[in-house]
């Protein structure tokens, strides 16, 4: 690849430029390994088996994606600017496919689409684009993908230090699936205030869900803290409740996959009771993720589609043996949605967000 | 063994007499495995391991195993009434600390020893008693044993009958662990009302929850309900409040370990989560157990003690590779307490009792 600048995050164009280069997150944490994704096929892959997870960096793979496939397809030939076009949005489709619940997938996907329609706008649809021209294109595609990784770096501290100013010394906070440095660049979302608290010497205490049935929680989060000597006690996904009844929690943070103009908000499944017991135990619900989460075209959870999985994920991935009668159905939905009445606060780079959520989200968020 | 009647039950005399048998549930549902257990460290073994799991089931198990122990003990010399006392309590004791936090087992094991003390009450503590009175004296135990099996397959039964009075044809219910026919004996209590609603032609759709750490849902519930051709899908545990929210339950039932006074009720770890998931979604929650769960003596929740397990139930057991950093903390309590306020009723044998639970409680079951 002629442009790719390698960033030293967990999603960069490979030093030698022949794709995108990833922390293959299933591998964690027994190993850290590192993947350089160079077809269609793979990255779609590597977004489907949640080698890539995390809603933010999923967007800024499938940019460095999108960028890295019209390097391939592009540059090399003379070509009219509909075909042009017609490339670009074809590998969008495709990556914009594997995965439906995550918002920044399509948003960062778009905004290189968005790159690549302006360029051409101005020239008629069957004029030849030199090789030159369609090497530019490709140049600020990748610009594009490595300015949305950029924002999303700065947007992470920003959120962190939002989420900080709700922490108190000595606070206990529960978190769920992973919002860290891994699902987004440097500080995350959900773990950003606990990593930033732990630079500025705040004691604050964390429970990990294990978060069934990925197990993100375990592999990935009591990982990230761990690693970063913030304080962290792995829990079963069933004794957020005992934890919170314990007095344990003063605070949730969790991640974000996409929210609504009122509100409501798809996040990794079980999510939603987590919320529901903080409100039962008067703990404040704070979902934390960057303005690309807020979709003000859908208007309610009710519009979130929410992918369904495979049940062997539930019944055998990651046991040694099966753990459920052969043939036992399951249901294995991917995400859950939580209510806006559920939830004290949304932070994002621009600010914290309160009830009334429609109103507030609407002010911070429209045009 | 001179006098085991061998019942067609989960826990019995082994046929040869020679010790108790039981299933391995820890085997289930890959194989069905039963085993004999002969001396006190293997029947304590096979409680600590939960080879024999479900409140219920350990107290049945428990009087067979002092019945047992006591045989082995008994009746070879003459010995005096205290000396003998004092064997079987010892053996009690051994047995009553396996487990700390289900009272059934303090319970069964109690009966046996009362019974001892009934017997030699009119003995002199330093009489010899012949070896044909220690016999004797064992016949008793075993009666007893088989008198607290017979008294629950009855009280599974009148259990089953009153939680199927608040069914209807076509609702869905979610439990959480398992208190079936493996737990108890014949129709279990939890599982009960579904099973009989299947030998009724009633159509209930079961969710269970497959109950981390150990898996007991997703292992023996979906095994038993399956097996008996109920209608179950499996679920995480932290996918309850998904098809609560989507309508898909009318009722939770859950067993029981301990009820206090006051009707908090100590249940296996998650079910205090899903009580608050219910009262949120406005479903009734049903709390299904034997009068022996009923512990009068125990004004509140705060007063039963909470059993804490190996780390490794988390981090290791049941996965083929480790699933957590090396030596990152765990919580692992094997129970909580659900807050009376959150229960709708508790099933027993003598009927449903509803709130006021600690004026209603000591109605049905003071003196």
């Amino acid at each position: 690849m002629k442009t790719g600048k390698p960033l030293a995050e967990n999603v960069h164009i490979a030093a030698d430029g022949s794709g995108v280069e990833i922390i293959d997150q299933t591998a964690l944490p027994g190993a850290y390994v590192t993947k350089v994704l160079k077809s269609r096929e793979e990255m779609v892959g590597a977004i489907c088996r949640l080698e890539v997870r995390g809603a933010p960096a999923i967007g800024i793979f499938a940019a460095y994606s999108l960028y890295a496939l019209s390097e391939q397809r592009l540059g090399e030939v003379r070509r009219t600017a509909a075909d042009i076009l017609s490339i670009v949005r074809e590998e969008a489709e495709a990556l914009k496919a594997a995965r439906p619940t995550a918002v920044n997938l399509a948003w960062a996907v778009d905004r290189l689409v968005a790159v690549a329609e302006r360029t051409l706008a101005s020239v008629e649809d069957r004029t030849e684009v030199s090789e030159e021209g369609q090497t530019a294109l490709v140049l600020a595609l990748g610009e594009e993908a490595e300015a949305i990784q950029a924002e999303d770096i700065a947007m992470c501290r920003a959120i962190a230090e939002y989420g900080l100013s709700v922490l108190r010394d000595g606070d206990g906070v529960l978190t769920h699936c992973n919002a860290g440095p891994l699902a987004t660049s440097r500080y995350g979302t959900a773990l950003g205030p606990l990593l930033l608290a732990k630079e500025e010497g705040l004691a604050v205490h964390v429970f990990a869900d294990e978060t069934r049935p990925l197990l993100q929680g375990a592999r990935l989060t009591a990982y990230e803290l761990a690693r970063a000597g913030v304080d962290v006690t792995l829990i079963c996904d069933n004794m957020a409740a005992t934890v919170m009844r314990q007095g344990k929690v003063q605070a949730c943070f969790v991640g974000c996959d996409r929210i609504a103009a009122n509100g409501d908000t798809a996040n990794k499944i079980g999510t939603s009771g987590v919320a529901v017991l903080a409100q039962h135990y008067h703990i404040p619900f704070y979902v934390l993720g960057p303005s690309s989460t807020v979709d003000l075209a859908c208007p309610d959870g009710s519009h979130i589609p929410i992918e369904e999985r495979d049940a062997d994920e539930i019944s055998r991935l990651y046991f040694d043996r099966p753990v459920a009668p052969e043939g036992v159905r399951c249901y294995n939905p991917a995400f859950d949605v939580t209510d806006h009445d559920l939830i004290t606060g949304i932070v994002t780079e621009k600010g914290i967000v309160r009830a009334p959520f429609d109103e507030n989200l609407r002010r911070l968020f429209g045009e």
